[in-house]
């Protein structure tokens, strides 16, 4: 068995994905260019392996029709919209991806965001560098209606964080809706609408679908408090990035903290507004998340050579 | 009774110290230029108070030999390094501060720049805005040693807070050591060279005084990691700012992030730093810390009148 890793980086942070490798006598074939594949390199380079270890280039059907040995795509990460699903699923090509493994990691990027918008940390250092000393009033956590929209594994692990710092409410939206969370951490599950209403900052963390794309837009910003802070480490398109920017233009919303774009690199005039903090996608590059999401990926890869007998 | 409020602010928060006043039948005269006053000034308009409730202004020894019937400062909070101590001392009049108000705001924006400087947040936007897309890799809390530099109220708190991200260490340098920190929240208590030598990040929760003066100066700055993180929102004199800005420039140290400087409104050529982060003093400028001062502040005057038996 072999698997062409088409990450620009592999084991960079710490040795374990190689040695399970290893371990279970699976092959490897590193990116040869360091850098993210075009479809054609990937074409040329994955040919004839079993797996790939992917990162975010894309995988399209040309490159899963080129190579006749491909039995599944191993994602390190967690977002799976750079891979022709349609595609994979007609040629039973099993997608496997890392949910649990930078959840942590995203989750404390979230906070240090939520932080960074009520404290006005940003704006500050900004306008000091401008030799502007002004002081912001800044909010406590202990004094917000903080509203959850997702409350998977991501969304969870933010309200058991947020949790410690005594919110006033916390309200979630979900379709799922979990018992625990609800007992042991005072969440309310409400409607989309009265989670808009009544939040003094709001947290997205679904992921991206069909279902999910621009689900926060026009109409929503407009039902949501003239102070409200959005934060958004999920996906970019979740947000409607015009009429956010718009909303924050007309300070229909108090401010965003955005780690996410629909297009990346984010190149739009966001860069201007004040009323926003802007990140690059980078809420899962730590260390620990990186080591994590490597590790579970080889560990699919096995677990499926394993349930399929590929093992000598 | 009579209070001269010299405070720029009063009451903006919560009607509670008014109300408290009034209710033990003690007077006050607002600050008239509603401004931050000068000596001039607050000699001119505190003059046959009994108490004065201060800001950050500087209470001299011409300003309490002014009035003869000053009985005592109560600061609206925590740093009376304003204060002419020795002559307060001399002159009997008693002074008051309220460490308890703020310490939990104080404590969360520690942990809102720890959590930024650790993500490099502020760097990333800046670098976006500037068209420049980098991603900047980020430490998680559970990867680091954590030093606590004093761990009084605020240091404390902020061990509390940081527990729940579960660091490698939490280490702490202090004259009085808590048991309770000890036992529930495994800090060790260490030397202040081990202090320096093995934390990733350190926060100082110093008061200001004489023997707390440049703690922090060219000889600390050598034994730190060349990564190490400094956090400063006690007190600006605590750091030995020149050598910081050395420090910071010849990389002997990662960061600094600093919400207190030698001398404030700050205006020196760390602004054109890229490894620091600088707010305006503006921890405990929240509601409820503000909120809180106050209400201590005044309680301190009541219960001096009370003890003195000062009222009607």
């Amino acid at each position: 068995m072999k698997v062409f890793i088409s990450l620009n980086q592999f084991c960079h942070f710490s040795d374990i994905p190689k040695k399970l490798l290893k371990k279970y006598s699976i092959e490897y074939i590193n990116n040869p260019l360091k850098k993210k594949l075009s479809e054609k390199d990937l074409i040329k380079y994955q040919n004839k392996c079993d797996f790939i270890l992917a990162g975010t280039e894309k995988i399209s059907k040309k490159v899963m029709y080129n190579n006749k040995n491909l039995k599944a795509i191993s994602r390190v990460g967690v977002g799976i919209d750079n891979i022709d699903l349609k595609v994979a699923k007609k040629k039973q090509i099993k997608v496997f991806n890392t949910p649990l493994a930078p959840s942590d990691s995203v989750a404390e990027f979230s906070l240090a965001l939520i932080l960074n918008s009520i404290k006005q940390i940003n704006l500050m250092d900004t306008k000091i560098r401008k030799k502007k000393w002004i002081k912001l009033q800044g909010k406590m956590i202990s004094d917000l209606n903080i509203g959850i929209i997702g409350t998977g594994n991501i969304g969870s692990k933010l309200i058991k964080l947020l949790f410690f710092f005594k919110p006033k409410k916390i309200l979630a939206y979900d379709k799922i809706k979990k018992t625990n969370l609800i007992k042991n951490f005072n969440v309310s599950y409400v409607s989309k609408k009265a989670l808009l209403e009544n939040s003094d900052l709001i947290s997205l963390h679904l992921s991206s679908n069909p279902e999910t794309k621009k689900f926060i837009g026009g109409g929503e910003f407009k039902l949501m408090k003239k102070s409200a802070i959005i934060i958004n480490t999920s996906r970019g398109d979740i947000i409607d990035e015009k009429k956010l920017e718009n909303a924050l233009k007309k300070k229909m919303i108090g401010f965003a903290a955005l780690d996410a774009f629909e297009k990346e690199p984010y190149k739009g005039s966001m860069i201007n507004l004040e009323n926003c903090l802007i990140t690059s996608h980078s809420s899962s590059f730590t260390k620990s998340a990186r080591k994590m999401m490597e590790i579970h990926a080889v560990k699919n890869i096995i677990r499926f050579c394993i349930k399929n007998k590929k093992l000598n």
